[in-house]
C-alpha cells in the first residue's frame, strides 16, 4: 500500500505583488517563477523527492523523505533569497489526491493565498520515519510513442504542443477521477504521475482512454520505492524496457526489491 | 496589420542526451530546463521580446525587436554555459501560427531534433528594421475571474489546476483554429496569446467558447505595439481596467498611440 | 580540539576548456563560475557546511556534516547540469591547512587539474559520524570597523577595495603561517576564517598584526560547533556583540553549549 | 586615447539587510551575491560590457556600449527579482580610476550605502554615442606562467591561492598607482585590468614589479576596441600568442584595425 506525502508550495500574496505598485515586466515574472521552481527542484531532489511546477505560484511536491525540519529550512532559504515568501502545507494518504487535499486545507485554514498578512505558513502531517516502507511511493512515467517522428519533426511546434497537451489533459483527468492519482507534464513528451496502488490493467485502461479521447498513443514505465527519486528511476528504466521490447506497459522492480536502492 | 516574428528554440538531441549513458536524475532535468528557460526569458525580455516555456525542449518566442545577430549571440552564450546546445528557427507572418510554421520548417529541413549531428542551426527570416511598425505585435492577456476565490482558496490544488488547464486547453484550441493565434499558460491563472488582427467581438467569442466548453470564466486585456513587451504591458494595464470596471474585454491604446512607448 | 573536514572542489580540465576550440566570452565564464559556486553554496549550505569561491576553478569547502554519499551526489548533480565536471578531494585534521593539504593531495595523485583524462575523482577521508563532536569546527568572522564610514562613503570604490584587500591579504597570511587557519573574503568587508583551537589572545594578535601591516582595523566574532553553519551563526552573533559593546573580540558560546543547536 | 565608461553597482542598504531581523544563513548570502553578479554579467556582457564581482555588495563594470536606458532597465529587472535593489553611478574619463571616482561620487552625493532611504539611484555621465571610438577601451589580460605546473598540481590549494593573491595584490597596486588602471582577479590564475593608454614598456615594468615584489611570474595580452568584449577577446588571443611564442607581452590589433569587429 502506498503512503504518499504531498506538499503544496504556495507563494504568499503573489497576485497582488505582481501588480504593485505597477504591473511588472512579464519576462521578469517568468524568470523569477522558473528559478524559484528550479531551486525547489534542487532542494527537494537532493533529498530524493520530486516537485512539479504546476501553476508556478502553486507547486506540488512529493516529499517522502523530507521531514518538518527540511520543510522549515526550505522556507527559510527561499525567504532569504527571493522578493517573495512561500507557505508549505503537507499531507499524507494512500491516495495522492487525498494527501494533497489535506496539504491544501492546511494552508486554506491559515488564510487566503492573497491575504496580505498570511506569510510562511508551515503546516501539516509528516509520515513518521518509523512508518516508512519501500512501497510508499509509486511513480508512473508516461511518454508519447515516437513523438519526435510523429510530431516534432512533422508539425509546426504549436500543433505538436497541442497534441501533447491533449494527451496530458486526458490522462490527467482519467487518473485523477479513477484513482486519485496526480499527473504532471514535465517537458518534451513526458508525463509523470504519482499513483496509489494500481495494477497493470489500470495502466492499460488509462492508455486506451487517452488514445480514444485524444488520439495520442502513450506508453508507461512504473516504479515503486520509499522515495520518488528511486521509484522514478525505476520507472525511467522500465520505460526504456518498453522502448527496447516494443511494449506499452512495463512495471519496474517490486517494492520488496526496490527498497531504498540507489541507481 | 500584425507582423509577428516567431522564433522556435529547440534543444539539440535532448531526448538521447537525457538517457545517455543512463537516465539522469529527474530533478536535475527539471532544474536544467527551467534555468535554460529563465536565461532565454532574460535575454529575449531585455530586448522587449517574449518567450514561453511551452515544452521546455521546444520553446516559442516572439522576437520582434531581435535581429539575426541577437539570435546568434543567444545561441553562443547558451552553448558556453550549458551541457546542451540550441537551434533557432525564425519566421515572419501576419498570422502567428504561420510564422511559427515557417520557423519550425527551417529547423526540420536542417535535420531531426534527435539527429546526433545537427547542432546549433540558425535559420530563417527576420523582420527588417525598416519594415517594423507599431501595429506589428498584438498581445492578449487572459486571466480567470476570481481564481483565488473560486479555486485556490476552495479546492485542493490539483483540482484548481485541472480547472485552469481546461480553460487553457479550450482557449488554446479555439484561438489556434479560428485565428491562427498562439496561446501560452504563464502561471497562476494567466494565459498570454499572440494574436493576428482581431476585433473586440472575436475576444468575446473566445471567452464565450471557453465558458461553454470548460465552464471557466475568463476576462482579457489586449495591447498592440512594435514589441511584445510594450504590447504586453498595455494588455496588463487593460486587464487591470477590467478588474476595476467589472468588464471582461478591454483593448489598450491603439497602435498609433502605443508606438514604442515604455511603460 | 577541532576536527576540520575540508573538501577541495576542482573543475576538471577547466583551463583548456575555456579556450577550446576558441577563447569563450569572458562574461559567460564569469556567469558559469558564479552560478556553479552558488549551486555548491546551496547544496553544502543546506547540510550546514560552508563553501568559499576561492579561485572559482578551485573552491574550498568545510564539509563537517557531509559524508561520502553527499559528495557523490553533489558531483552527480553538477555533472548533469553543467558543461564541466568536478573532482572532489576531502581530508580531516585538527588543523584546517593540513586537512586541505590532504584533500588536495588526493586529487593531485589522481592526475593534473588539466589532465584531459582525469574526470570526477572522488577521494579522501571523511570524519566518521561517531567521532563528531561539538568542538569540531571553529569559525572566526572578521569585519572592518566602520568600513562604510571610512571607505565606502569616502573613497572611490577601487580604493575602498584596495584597503579591504590589504586587510584580507594580511590576516590571510598571518593566520595561515601562525595557526594553519584558512581565511576567505566573502564580500563587503567580511572575512571568514576556519581555525584550529585558538584563544582570545591569538585573535587579538591577528588584529594587531593587520593594523600594523595594512593599516586596517578589524574586529572578530568566534563560534564553535559541530558544523560550520552553527559555528558561523554563533560567530555572527558574537560580531553583533562587538558592535553593541564596542569590543573587538567576542567569543560565542563554548563548545559544550553550542552543540548542534539551530539558531 | 582611451575613454573608459565605468559604472559602480552598489546594493542598497545591504549591510543592515543581512542582519535584520537576525543574521541570515551565510550560504544564502553567498548564493544571492553570486547569482546577482551572474545576472549583471549576463546583462552587461550581452551588450559587450564587462563587470567584475569586486566586493559583491559593490561591483565595478566597464560599460562602454551601455547607455542610460540600458542602466535603467538593469536596475528595474534586478529590483523585480531580488529582495534587494541596486544603485548605479557612472563616470567617463581617459583614466579608469578617475572614471570610477566620478561614478562613486554620484552615489555618495545621493546618500550613504547604508542610508535606509536611499534606493535605486541612477546617476552620472554616459559617453555619447557620437563620441565613441575604437580606441576607447583597453583591456590587459594577465595570467600566471605555468600556474598549474607550479602551484595547482604541487601545493595545497590554499598555498596556491596565497601565491595568486600576492601576485594580484601587487599588480593591482602598481597599475593603480602608476597608471590609474583598475585590476580584477577573475578566477583561476587570471587578472583583467582596465587601462588607460600605456605602451609595451609599461606592461613589462608591471610584470617585473610583480616578480620582484611577490615572486609571481605573469604574462599579458592586450587589446583595444570600442567595447570591453572586443578588446578583451583581442587580449585573450594575444595571451594565446604569448603561450605559443613563449613571450610575456603581446599587444593585439591596433585600435584602427580592431574597430568593432566581432570575433
Amino acid at each position: 500500500m502506498t503512503h504518499s506525502q504531498l506538499t503544496l508550495v504556495q507563494i504568499d500574496n503573489y497576485g497582488p505583488w505582481t501588480v504593485t505598485p505597477n504591473p511588472r515586466r512579464e519576462m521578469d515574472l517568468q524568470t523569477l517563477q522558473s528559478r524559484l521552481f528550479a531551486d525547489l527542484a534542487q532542494f527537494v531532489g537532493a533529498r530524493d523527492g520530486y516537485v512539479f511546477f504546476t501553476r508556478f505560484d502553486n507547486m506540488v511536491a512529493v516529499t517522502n523523505g523530507l521531514d518538518r525540519a527540511d520543510h522549515a529550512l526550505l522556507q527559510e532559504t527561499i525567504g532569504n533569497r527571493y522578493p517573495v515568501t512561500i507557505s508549505l502545507g503537507t499531507g499524507v494518504d494512500a491516495t495522492p489526491a487525498a494527501a494533497l487535499e489535506a496539504a491544501t486545507a492546511g494552508l486554506q485554514h491559515a488564510g487566503s493565498a492573497q491575504d496580505g498578512d498570511r506569510r510562511e505558513v508551515l503546516d501539516g502531517e509528516f509520515l513518521p520515519e518509523t512508518e516508512r516502507t519501500d512501497g510508499d511511493v509509486r511513480i508512473a512515467h508516461f511518454d508519447v510513442n515516437d513523438a519526435t517522428g510523429k510530431y516534432t519533426d512533422q508539425l509546426n511546434e504549436f500543433d505538436s504542443f497541442i497534441q501533447i497537451e491533449q494527451g496530458y489533459a486526458a490522462v490527467m483527468r482519467h487518473l485523477r477521477e479513477e484513482h486519485g492519482a496526480l499527473s504532471f507534464f514535465v517537458g518534451g513528451d513526458n508525463i509523470i504521475s504519482v499513483c496509489p496502488a494500481m495494477d497493470e490493467g489500470d495502466y492499460r485502461d488509462a492508455i486506451d482512454y487517452v488514445e480514444t479521447d485524444a488520439g495520442v498513443e502513450l506508453k508507461v514505465g512504473v516504479g515503486t520505492a520509499a522515495t520518488p527519486h528511486v521509484a522514478g528511476m525505476d520507472a525511467k528504466h522500465a520505460l526504456e524496457e518498453c522502448r527496447h521490447e516494443g511494449t506499452i506497459v512495463e512495471l519496474g522492480r517490486p517494492a520488496e526489491e526496490a527498497g531504498t536502492a540507489t541507481d
